[in-house]
């Protein structure tokens, strides 16, 4: 055979959406359900299975609400798997002044029809991984300890997977702290050891998930899909609108987790930068904070990418249409 | 005699304006120099002495500049004497990349009329206090190590201050650091040991004095005065731009030290809120941050009172008004 | 049926002696590879796996100096497991300065006829205490970084395992940097997160370690033994002598991990005192520190056992009965 | 003139003891209370000047006790002088659970003759070192606050000083908290600051002060010496070994602070080596321990002389000898 004259591939269809395989990794929590939702409801990605960890809710509870959202969504074929169930070093810090007592307060859920994998979250990545024909790309919208015990029973792992784009950080303040993300604080070691695996990471952080309030207009917009998964969202919604607004006074509480998976699904809805980025680790007020250098004072070398800007608009009708589409 | 029909003080006389007795220690600098004329040319203060830290540039070079500052603004009468040469702990980080050589570059000045005292700045702060009548208002404009160390000496003056009103921290994004403000890191020991004297304290930090930026049409005003010194000020506030944007694309270099003046001088110009603020000393990338915790999530209890809005325009005015005075 | 009357259970048969079921989680290594002679030879423990850790040397060279060891002293059906390649955070430091390019120079091994299990040490762990009727005891002589796994991944374990007995930690100087010993200091968070476990542990420091010299007595009496075991051990333990005298000036190199499996053998053998222990994890130059607080000085509640004394004439004796009943 | 004829200098005459000059700045405290006497007694150094610092006690205590010990010793000519009232940061952490109410419990001592000066110490040890023809040698057994205030305000007086001998460190374990000794922990920055200096420094810690118990034989050649004040030093070091039993079961108490006036007395009295030593300011369990790598290990240049071992026979003998020429 003759490598010159063998056919040639066909070219992609443009017909034929191209379908990027991810794995979300979250703790849902209000915004990993409807990051949930939007994964399932967009054509562009392609979920091969949700894993929770220990964040909003203990991980019982997180696997839970992931059963819950994906049987809402009707995704009976993807896996859900239960990961680790505190950060690497500590005690968890859960986030129940926002997401309440079940993790995701405000709709009485029935029982879900998707079950719970035996496997650990950690086994069920590696193993889809290692399946693969191609990379997959991880989208961690909780704290990256299943990412972080991945790389460390795993290391082989790092090099199947196309990217990981998170939740977490920010450039300016934090939500949990005066300086950290509440992802990241809860395990900043876990955050830590998955920036510096090597993996090319993005952060979509506080910066740029401010940019996707809750307004009125857009809870609008999602009852007016006038569906059950609408109904549902505008509820759950309308429960974290409330507690941020006692925490925070901020009553448009921002959508965080859904950013990710719009960065993955079509990458000019969130612009990025280049800079390097530092998990501090040690300081007695600041630990978890994501440094980021926007400028280059520090003279470290960019090591991820760092979301900056959010098409506001664009976003919105994204996630309208991922809605619809689920019926 | 019988208190009820002693007679009441007279009222303060409206066509009297009432000056704050000040003095500044500061680091100058460019801005600082600025913040000099603001305080001489403005009546509503009185500018006791200028006393210099090790900040922008050596304390030899910043007395130097001090005395440069108040000879240009005939302010001879103003004692001007030098601090300590470096920070309480660690070696000092000047800031020549903003302020060049000389720490005031942009303009050749004269030999200085106004001598330098023979005093060390914590005596002279500490003989001004003991002899004033009233309590004085110390601004600082540079690290806070005198302050620190009058402290250290004096631990009495502390009830001779009615207050500290500084240039320094953030509540976002630092300047030299990526989440510490310059005049902070260069000294964070002495900013906590500042913070913990319980003398009350304000600060103006990047978030307030980024709404001063100083655009064209502010430097085009400044021309406009049409006096030697606003020319030796455009001079240098010209300079100061262009390493500003250098270092962060800045162009429109912000006008920090003068903002404290402002502060002062007319405190509706500048709104604060109260908070909680810890000094960052331990962390490997956040060392120097101010800690400013805007939505009380740390449950400490307030100890500042941090700058969060700046009348913009009104503060440009007052500027010219000042700068006008001068002649 | 009344209790008082109820046959009370047998004495134990002083003819048949007690034997603690062990799993030893080692980095081979010298003195890890004598600690498996100790436990092979001495009936007074049951050795139910050899699982190694990143350490003296990589996981991979750890695990085969583990099978060396085991075949040599022909407990072939001791099962063998590697563990985790790396800390928790942050990259491996090796002691290839005292144990060489293999981990274990200084005698030429021929392939081992004890195989690796394909199953990962924290599985092995965690297989043999479900199956275990009665909890197990762990002993510990490399960094902890297994251990803090199986927590991680099985939190019920805790309930399986009897006791903790490391090798690891000092109360006075360290070995690696003033005050952290080794195992510590490779993995300080791992350290952190056993000692947090609640599982009851014991740690042999170097203070204790250090009362087990191998001097040229101790060399001579091994060779005695005339084994081809006892002349691998005396070949193994001179390459070692040879390094600790290079960076400590220490001839008699101490041998530290059989003191914890001698601990276990029979307590008597070595003293210790209930203590508050922490491990530091900020420290500039005190990273990996075991910090016991022998008086009682900080307030803080005993939490371990610290080892104070070796019973070295008795030590030596075990020793040798050990290393005599391998043949 | 001819340099190779010109007269040599007499040669120092044998029956004349060199006396070398020194500035005692200590917390007295009773060891320091005994280093004084020593100082006072011994010919081989010329005690020019008392400070004292805040400490065992306050700062006003500290030389109310100063006065006090030169008074009994009949030191009317030596200066003593108060410094600094707190350390350079945080807050004052006294010995009163060692030294008592006053910081020199156990003998009720009458207003001393010896007066206050009115200078701050800082300033006393500044005019003396301007004033002497030679450089002169600290002797320094409190926290290094004053000296770390001394060399801030008046960098060039580190030329003038021969060196610095202080008590203060470990080689071992701390007394205060598990590694760090008293003097260092009141006020790590001052240490940190005093060793980055320059000046030479040899630290006295405990490892070698622990070589001076005072025994029942040491309590007993005391009280054979037969004078007043040797009466007052056997009731002041009796109070002292009771707080000391009590605290750390040491009913010997080390008599730590007279051993840095032994070492300028006649060195050979106090064995040294040269090492690295850091201050650490940052552990979380390890604050102001001295980390000295003895060793090697750390790969750092030797910045101080430690001393390691004390001739305590020739010690007790000096101590005798200047308590009974005191008479
Ligand atoms: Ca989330
Ligand atoms: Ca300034
Ligand atoms: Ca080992
Ligand atoms: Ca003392």
């Amino acid at each position: 055979t003759c490598p010159s004259t063998a056919p040639s591939p066909p070219p992609p269809d443009p017909e034929v959406p191209v379908s990027t395989p991810i794995i979300l990794d979250c703790d849902p929590g209000h915004d990993d359900a409807m990051a949930i939702l939007l994964a399932v409801g967009d054509p562009r990605v392609e979920l091969k299975a949700v894993t929770t960890s220990a964040g909003n809710q203990t991980v019982e509870k997180t696997a839970m609400n992931a059963r819950r959202m994906c049987s809402l969504a009707r995704a009976f074929d993807v896996p859900v798997a239960a990961g680790y169930p505190k950060p690497l070093t500590g005690t968890l810090l859960i986030g129940d002044d926002v997401h309440g007592e079940t993790g995701l307060d405000g709709w009485e859920f029935p029982e879900p029809e998707v079950p719970l994998q035996s496997a650990h979250a950690v086994d069920l990545i590696h193993d889809l991984l290692v399946d693969s024909p191609e990379p997959i790309t991880l989208v961690v919208t909780g704290p990256q300890t299943n990412i972080a015990g991945l790389f460390a029973r795993h290391p082989d792992d790092r090099a199947r997977i196309k990217e990981i784009v998170c939740m977490g950080g920010a450039t300016h303040r934090g939500n949990t702290t005066p300086y950290a993300e509440y992802n990241i604080l809860v395990d900043p070691e876990a955050a830590h050891e998955v920036l510096a695996s090597g993996v090319p990471i993005t952060y979509c952080g506080l910066n740029v998930t401010h940019q996707a309030p809750v307004t009125s207009e857009v809870m609008q917009r999602i009852l007016d899909v006038g569906t059950h998964i609408s109904k549902v969202s505008a509820s759950l919604l309308g429960f974290r609108s409330s507690t941020y607004d006692q925490i925070w006074d901020l009553p448009d509480a921002p959508l965080h987790d859904p950013v990710a998976i719009a960065r993955v699904l079509d990458p000019t809805l969130v612009d990025c930068v280049e800079a390097p980025v530092s998990i501090e680790l040690r300081g007695e007020f600041t630990r978890g904070a994501t440094v980021v250098d926007l400028y280059g004072v520090t003279g470290r070398t960019p090591n991820a990418k760092v979301a900056t800007h959010l098409d506001t608009e664009r976003f919105w009708d994204v996630f309208m249409k991922a809605l619809t589409a689920l019926g």
